[in-house]
């Protein structure tokens, strides 16, 4: 019998030119203009699903950009693992930071990836990753070593909150019944290093308008008289912080759980270099709450964030202008048992009391979603940590990872399973980031992985 | 003997049309895309002095945008006044909240002005008041009643802080030797209130970044552990006014003269309505620097105000970045004795001082000038006062603005002489806002009343 090693070393080429060929869409669901390439993308996943032998391929409309679906189920008797994966896109400005255009795939070899690496938007976050799967399903299938049912739920609106997913999840319970949700949207920590995330952090993300005068004024005359949106706005952005930099908001952090000094020692055996750290992005010092360290800082701990701020003038040369308007995206990550509905909240009622007279505040939620810890005493767990000692040939590493996918505690609610975060991304792959990538090893293991992730859960099941 | 009045009636609708030929061109000095209709700008103000009554209209190259100059002197005996003003404009951005586009002037009636208002920008700042010189002179040489020489020199950059006239000036002390300079840039209280601005703000001007990683990240993997370059900015803003919104800058007020409580109880009695005011701006309530009045903070009270921020993702919808950079554009509004080269050093060092670890900073000084006061004992000041009484039949009630003509102490510098700024404008008038408009009844009325300074102030001199 064939293993997937040697299926994906002969087919390699052809894995290699159709992620490019995905990643040349630019399927950007935050920004409307690009709503028809969103949508053909859909089209070219479901075309990939059913040549990698799904049954029933569906383009499921939803009321913002769809939902492919796709299972190939062999026994109802066997179990179901559910993929879940997302095949939109975070817009890629600043784009004149890219080396290459972003919707343009190169290859590259960097210091992590001697083997090269693909530079792409979404080339690991998510279409690179969510990729592996249906590459994974093509080896199965065509060697008939499928060992159970297997269903694949693709969405287009991750990255702005999968604002409608909820739904179809909600009226679709029966078809997507699964004993397990797989999905790779996350990283390792290194080759030597392999890991599984086991915690996610939640989000509550929101825009802010602050208004001073009806309209822009001469800061000649009117500079020192009125309240100044931008000067206001800033001073209650700061305020959201003290000189520790624990958050100010009443009630934020009254859920949040202090991990136990075992828990916070066994976290700090992670291989972590400070140096190199901050090396890589050429900081001088790290910067953070006080009383904790930075993996701590970035994964046990929630925060506030300005994603984006703007107002008055921005253009070349000099305005004395004060602006009638300015406006800021924050965003807040946050950890297990912290609701994001309450969080929000929280924010809104805060930022709006802490307005001074003379200036009107509007805060608007933008989305959000609930952080999340995978058990590790599972057989999804126990089963994904084998697959990896398989491949890898080494125990893998239980990791909480900063980052959120809010749809994961979702489907835990709606459908009862839990989620397995089978990442094989790197901190490095710059996601989020100009020159976003994703190394070619990591893509060519990942379909080398999955598949015995199927059989162990197959096997540990029965 | 023709007056101006009935000058002015006689060719109203050419004076009106010609104004409109000159606001229609997009001078705008601080964006370069705009480079060619500035230059075509100064050639159209040669044209018209030239027209006007102008001998020798030259357009005198510097290494900005070119100054028109022109001159009639009818005998080296009598006194010289030279009118300094300019052609360029402020950006008209935010284009959206103009009314009709900002370079095709229209006229409508406005509460303030039922005689209507020339709707454009630079309708009152600058070229329709220092339109109205052109014409003063076509008529006082029409008519053979140019009372004593006149020079005429206009500028293209001064909303660019005005940066190559010094060289020219100091090159052409001789050529543009004067008794007085006339420059009409500034506003008075209202028809019923005719005043004469004798003091004007300082202004140091600059651009500041602030560096964190060299690359944005993802606000998921960092938030929390990196410090954010928005966050940082706002903080360091917010920490540039204390509570009671005096400005932090070790020895900003240092130069700061505290006006007598009878100069305060003088400037008080100037007409304003609180209330109006701010049904004006739409705001509940002023806000500004503790113990001191409106009228105090916007005139004898150095300012502090953010002209512009940016940063981040600024776009539709969300993105959870952390950015590599945030900018923020600041000026600071100075009396007199605050030196501007100074104030500049100051919040330089000051700025980057208060930077914390893990960001670097950047300050790029813009531009500044000196703030004035002009003495109401003079000569010129008096030639003006009766020229109001004539036009008027009120005395006008000499005012401190908020507003900077850097320019005007480089003139005493360097050609020993006084400015008068004898301003038609009206605080409404929007100028560096959506909808600038001038009033036309002020508009004539400038025409009208500045053929009798030039009497008075012959007359006077004598």
């Amino acid at each position: 019998m064939q293993n997937s090693k040697e299926y994906v070393a002969k087919n390699k080429e052809r894995f290699l030119t159709e992620i490019i060929e995905l990643l040349k869409m630019p399927s950007i669901s935050a920004d409307s203009a690009f709503s028809q390439d969103v949508i053909n993308t859909a089209e070219m996943v479901g075309k990939a699903l059913d040549e990698a032998g799904c049954d029933h391929v569906e383009i499921c409309e939803t009321d913002g950009y769809p939902i492919v679906y796709g299972e190939k189920i062999i026994d109802p008797n066997l179990p179901t693992v559910l993929v879940y994966g997302h095949y939109d896109v975070q817009p890629p400005d600043p784009v004149e930071l890219w080396d290459s255009p972003p919707f343009e795939p190169v290859i590259k070899e960097t210091e992590e990836h001697p083997e090269g690496a693909i530079f792409a938007r979404g080339a690991s976050d998510d279409k690179g990753q969510m990729y592996m799967h249906v590459k994974a399903l093509e080896f199965m299938v065509k060697t008939n070593q499928l060992p159970c049912n297997v269903k694949f739920m693709i969405e287009g609106e991750e990255e702005v909150g999968s604002v409608n997913i909820a739904t179809y999840v909600a009226n679709n319970r029966e078809k997507l019944k699964n004993d397990v949700i797989l999905i790779s949207d996350t990283g390792m920590i290194s080759k030597e290093y392999p890991s599984i995330t086991t915690g996610l952090r939640g989000l509550s993300y929101v825009e802010v308008e602050v208004t001073g005068p009806n309209r822009d004024l001469h800061s000649g005359l009117y500079g020192g008289a009125v309240a100044n949106p931008i000067n206001i706005l800033t001073k209650m952005i700061a305020s959201l912080h003290d000189e520790d930099n624990h958050i100010t908001i009443p009630g934020f952090y009254d859920k949040v759980e202090e991990l136990s000094s075992e828990e916070r020692a066994e976290m700090a055996k992670a291989p972590f270099d400070i140096n190199a750290y901050q090396k890589a992005l050429d900081i001088e010092s790290v910067y953070g709450e006080k009383g904790y360290t930075t993996n701590e800082r970035n994964s046990i701990r929630p925060t506030l964030d300005v994603n984006g701020i703007w107002g008055g003038y921005t253009g070349e040369g000099a305005k004395t202008v004060i602006p009638s308007k300015a406006y800021a995206k924050i965003s807040m990550r946050l950890v297990p048992h912290q609701e994001w509905e309450v969080i929000t909240d929280l924010f809104v009622k805060h930022f709006t009391n802490i307005a001074p007279k003379g200036v009107k505040v509007k805060v608007t939620p933008h989305h959000g979603g609930q952080g999340y810890v995978t058990p590790i005493d599972t057989i999804a767990y126990k089963a994904a940590a084998k697959a990896y000692e398989t491949t890898f040939g080494k125990t893998p590493i239980p990791q909480r990872s900063g980052g959120s996918i809010p749809i994961v505690s979702l489907f835990e609610k709606e459908l009862g399973s839990k989620s397995i975060l089978l990442g094989f991304g790197s901190d490095s792959d710059a996601i989020h980031s100009p020159n976003e990538h994703f190394g070619l090893w990591f893509y060519y293991k990942g379909i080398e992985t999955i598949p015995y992730f199927f059989k162990y859960f197959t096997e540990m099941m029965a």
